[in-house]
């Protein structure tokens, strides 16, 4: 995609799942801040909305973006500092959603992604063209074993699983990021 | 792609560069070995080479990867165990490319990587027809600044580098492996 676009990222750590399906909060990690960072600085992703309700976890995030940004990180590594700045940290995702309509005075098309297959899905092609409509578009990954039920349902579709040609796809939240960022808006004429 | 196809990876940790572009020796890192072993596993990578030279490096390797496929680890996250499992650790490239060999009997493909632009350059298409073709190819990531001259020259090819619409390209080696293979072998009935 070479055209301009609005495509904003939220990593929920609370509520997700754990392994037994039971709704917890996870820990922000260090690397889950830098490689999804990273991921969306590379493929044009305007904000990454960490979303964390326990305040210590949000000071933690702070704390780790700021070194990177404003402080001593950010002069040793500038790259690191371009990418980090695109976190912002918030209590849930409804801040999220307002603050997003703030911006731009639009509602976001809310997109959840999950490792099972949801009802209610869209392509990644069709999510393109409403990137390339100039719809704005928030897509939501969870943290420990995946996004809630509520939260899934709170979002207007959500992409189809990714796989390769087996059966197994338990990738990192870093991982699914990633690919389905490239999915989006990797610049594929390096593909043919 | 459906059918089978022979392609391992290696995770090199010497030789590497730094940001200066000096020759070094990395340190093997957990997340390294999840975040790849698990989008190998899920893109049908048969193994995951560990390329480290540093015996207490390989000590550690094995120990993390055989927490998690012998030992407890393993027991309560069996998805785990199934990705850790294709870890295999080598002291250098050409001890990869000799146990390569003596598998089953025919030169990989060496293919390296790296977010610059590379010359010799396969596309990912063409690499995905030799996969199709019989042809074992091996993928080369390197760690730290990535991989040195030597390394690439040693390399048959490379794949040019992951981009989105920008000129930003600093993803995290999880990152940058997740979206080569899903590139090469994720399942695209998804992105129509």
């Amino acid at each position: 995609m070479d055209t301009a676009f609005r495509l904003d990222i939220a990593l929920i750590h609370y509520p997700v799942v754990n392994k037994k399906q039971e709704t917890i909060g996870s820990a922000v990690t260090n690397l889950d801040l830098h490689d999804i960072a990273r991921a969306g600085r590379t493929f044009g992703v305007g904000t990454y909305w960490v979303v964390t309700p326990y305040k210590q976890q949000q000071e933690l995030t702070a704390s780790i973006a700021g070194h990177w940004t404003n402080g001593y990180g950010g002069t040793v590594n500038p790259d690191r500092a371009n990418a980090l700045s695109i976190i912002q940290i918030r209590a849930c995702i409804e801040q999220v959603l307002t603050d997003m309509h703030k911006q731009d005075g639009k509602e976001p098309l809310v997109v959840a992604t999950s490792a099972s297959q949801l009802v209610a899905t869209i392509s990644y092609s069709a999510l393109q063209s409403e990137l390339q409509k100039g719809r704005t578009v928030l897509l939501l990954f969870g943290t420990a074993w995946g996004l809630t039920q509520e939260v899934i349902e709170l979002a207007d579709v959500a992409l189809p699983p990714i796989t390769g040609s087996g059966t197994y796809n338990h990738l990192s939240v870093r991982s699914a990021a990633s690919i389905c960022l490239d999915r989006l808006c990797g610049h594929r004429e390096n593909m043919v």
